[in-house]
């Protein structure tokens, strides 16, 4: 950490400033320049400090240098993560594509769209059976019931399936069903939704806050992975700014960044980010341009009856072109799509 | 609902518009512009064809009328809710006060701290036995001891007690000892936590999401009283905007925004969207200025120890300062402090 | 237009609204719908009465339907406008390369950079003869003898050359250097200087400002067109957002947007809009995936001694490599690189 | 400054920073931590050589420690600054009131409006002469004839007049009419314009920028002292963020981050922040709440047929009702209004 001092503070606020720094056991280091004092600080183990020392008279300002994430960060792990969703690979340069309907509305839609999601070369599927919906009246999703019919799609398909986790509460019985499990964009800083997910120790997709910062994100796939689970898969799903030409604004540069800082894999939902049809296949190319390790998206092969987000759900024929123009441009950079597993 | 179509739509897409709205049950009304056509609906009940009818061909815009809330919106009650916490009127014009710790650290501090910003004539006890925290490392909170201390800083004070719900499993716990139950920024959108909470019955004091629009957080009210609770009070407490001058922005814009929308009170909070002690008279003025109907403000008087954000906790001697200007400003916008509970 | 009138309005209000649109020589066509009352409005050919409209008592809100902006719009225009700075085509499917340094340093820097460039394929070299500096105190640009220099680079290398314009009496004097004048970030609503450089008829290339909206930079490019130039070019630069993790925001979901509401080309900034290096070749993908007409990059070959953004330039080798990829991703989207002009 | 080494660099990356520190001519002071070594640098005049160094192998980060502006800082000049327009005191504790329509329409409509402001206690008189408008298509203003127009209302009021200026063409003439002239929240980075202001050495009032951080503010009115000017006031009005219930979010923690930062006064444009007559009260006392030096607000007396900004606008009984409570805020807080210019 770095203190810098006030320039108007006294000889009397350095000092105790010192003092407090070696009270707490740690070095400090003045160095004296033109207008202003600054004083590094060694022998911290951590942050906690700062809190403290940011209160003293006459203290400008704390930098801490060490980062607040440990088993998320890429100093901790210099090689890139590559998770393993019963068998299909995510990270290490390769392209995982995800796919099938925003939620599980019936028996027979599921398995219609997972099926044709499966015959164009998705590598896993998707499904919500619990919906978080802004507004109460609106469909909150068959629960366990779709969560059988999910299954029942894995079973046809021979895919894996991620599904999203609400709350503490349902988190075990997803579980039974899934072989991934999906945090939502509003719960990503849900605390104890992420511990006990965390203990469930399965791979988990964890989308972005619609405001989180890169650090936030990390800190919050840190809760996963220091309460059980190794395997994290982070997902820009775009966040919120003044813009309202699309939903949300997909945030293409935190991908460079991410990497940078960790060595876990991170995708991209074009779906939700842009919010429309039209702009799904384009953002779905950015985000494989800015290095996404891959990409989550909505189909629906009846979006004018889907009951949640029909308006940005590709038809099975937009998901072959995006499958085709994903291999292309994936091959054109050396980044081919994952393979699919065998028994499917 | 208005349907604005395409300049470019065929006399079929026209058509195809015209006969779906009539399937649903409703009334099209075309009006022919000069360069385009736009088609009034009566007869919808809600907004939920609004997805369908977006979905059709040579459709451009639906732009919906009605508001998605019922419960909450002013529309439905016109005249001011008054919220009742034991006594302490919430609503109405008057300013209520509510002060305290962050976090419960030990019983010590926080009977100390209670007893002084009763004192000094809050109306109503804050401090967090359950903390969520951005990192997995911080400290999390005394849980059910820390609960236990605050039941007895309300014997002592006789003030009622409001602190924060983290997850349905605590909830009823939480309920049992204290009088106001209060859902975090970061769990706003947590909606099994909002169906839980809603179901116990109590006064809730509900946090605006950190990028939560006005309409969103209206939802998340109605997710509230929809489920039982018919006494809500939601609290701004800064949006994340590109300014790093401050933790957050408090957008006091929302606060006649909210009150033109709504009968719900709505109260500000300066300690956390400041983050600077130096800044919490300021913005406390500025939140009563736009017209909230309370503050609910950090109190620490070691804040130099404090466990959970220190630096943005007033001393008791600003509290005081603090309980003078908003008297005196309140009266001169003639909306005095709440009367204290009687007991106290 | 549409307006929505209050659910509490009274008969008066609503026969003065009718009233006052008729005075304005335009249809009313009420709608009742089960609560609320919406009038349409046609005959208006403009959104002006707007403002007056919605200061009405008893209305709610008033929906323009008409777009503020004709030139710009795709709706007077259907066809993707293709724009030709002496010999080079801008839109139209292909890809073209703008780069060089971001500031015309000096002579040999300038010459020497430039050279490189265009020896690996760029179409259009970029420079800075006048800088517009957050600081007062920071360097300003070499003004005329910086366009000389531009000059002479263009002689040598046979590519068209686009430089800021700063101001309105700079103007006619970079108009005389320049292929192509460039409005920069922070002037995209400087008015006067939108209309001065309008009236010279060149081709522009003006960057969104960094909270510009989508309507607001179609409304500025709307200034140029209507005052002369028929060539304009946008350029997405990045967007002021929460994130930190880069300098900007590239707003990619912009593009598609963009291109439905307008014909004209669209190109990004991958080196303002991220800051560093490492995030030029993965925006630049980024924004060639989303459908942009070409980039702009800051290429140095000594960014240490880079008097300005030295941080965020490619090196030649580095603008070599994006070349290349761009070459390959653009050969699989079945959009290759503009063709070089014949001189160069 | 300090330098953040990389964990992983190299012995010959951090002797090469050692190396290049001491060639800049400064001195290097290397801390040692348990993970990272810190290097803080003496005997730089400024930060200019922050590029170059975090273009250096190894280096992960630059922090500067001293501030880019310094006419405009508190810590050159740590007393308030008090403005002096005309004999009306901006800065110091007082409240100064700053009236008018938003446009100059005509000589009657802005001599009516102007007499009934000063009538009502405003000090200062407003009104654009010329406007900046989105749409090329929108009334420009008046220009010269508006100009004299306001020199008229000032005669007959004996208050000052602070009008926009648009670009440097007409600043000089601009100047002859106003007392104070006006930056607009669009012109707060055209950095031409600002330099042929602050020539001129009159007050000035700068709106600060949209997007514009506390850093850039300060650094525009650096450019304006820098250059001339003595005399500067900033004034808020609002930013661009996600919320849509308002204009713009009224940023009003950037109240007294500013006063900490810098000598200068601050006040607030509730008209333009809000967009909503109805909003202009509780802004405006939220403005004052948080320790701004004064309002400035837009009346007109026939909002209806105002050619800008109508619905914003106050009725003159409505600005009667807001010098009312102004002044009892005010006189609460022990900041009572400006003295009134004798001659008025």
């Amino acid at each position: 950490m770095f203190i810098i001092m006030d320039v108007h503070s006294s000889e009397a606020d350095i000092q105790r400033v010192m003092d407090r720094i070696r009270e707490l056991g740690f070095q400090p280091h003045p160095i004296h320049g033109d207008t202003r004092l600054a004083i590094g600080i060694t022998g911290n183990k951590d942050t906690s400090a700062r809190v403290y020392l940011e209160s003293l008279p006459g203290v400008l300002q704390v930098i801490p240098i060490s980062k607040p994430y440990k088993l998320a960060s890429r100093e901790t792990k210099p090689e890139n993560s590559i998770i393993d969703v019963k068998g299909v690979k995510i990270g290490g340069g390769n392209i995982v594509m995800i796919g099938g309907p925003c939620a599980v509305e019936s028996r027979d839609q599921t398995l219609r769209i997972t099926e044709k999601v499966a015959k164009l070369g998705a590598h896993i599927l998707r499904g919500g059976a619990y919906k978080p919906r802004t507004s109460p009246y609106s469909f909150q999703g068959l629960g366990e019931k779709g969560l059988e019919i999910l299954a029942e799609a894995r079973e046809k398909t021979g895919l894996p399936v991620v599904t999203e986790v609400l709350d503490p509460a349902t988190a075990p019985l997803v579980a039974q069903y899934a072989d991934m499990l999906q945090i939502g964009t509003r719960n990503m800083q849900n605390f104890t939704l992420l511990k006990e997910v965390g203990k469930l120790g399965m791979p988990v997709l964890m989308k972005r806050g619609m405001a989180a910062t890169l650090e936030e994100t990390l800190m919050s796939a840190e809760y996963l992975l220091s309460h059980g689970t190794r395997d994290v898969v982070v997902c820009e799903r775009g966040v919120r700014t003044f813009a309202s030409h699309s939903r949300n604004t997909l945030d293409v540069s935190v991908i460079p960044a991410f990497k940078k800082e960790s060595h876990l894999p991170i995708i991209v939902d074009p779906s939700h980010s842009g919010g429309k049809r039209e702009s799904v296949i384009p953002l779905s190319l950015a985000g494989i341009g800015a290095g996404a390790d891959g990409l989550i998206v909505d189909v629906h092969d009846d979006p004018l009856n889907a009951l949640v987000d029909g308006p940005q759900a590709l038809l099975p024929e937009d998901f072959k072109e995006l499958m085709t123009v994903c291999m292309k441009v994936g091959s054109a950079l050396n980044r081919p799509l994952s393979a699919v597993p065998k028994g499917s």
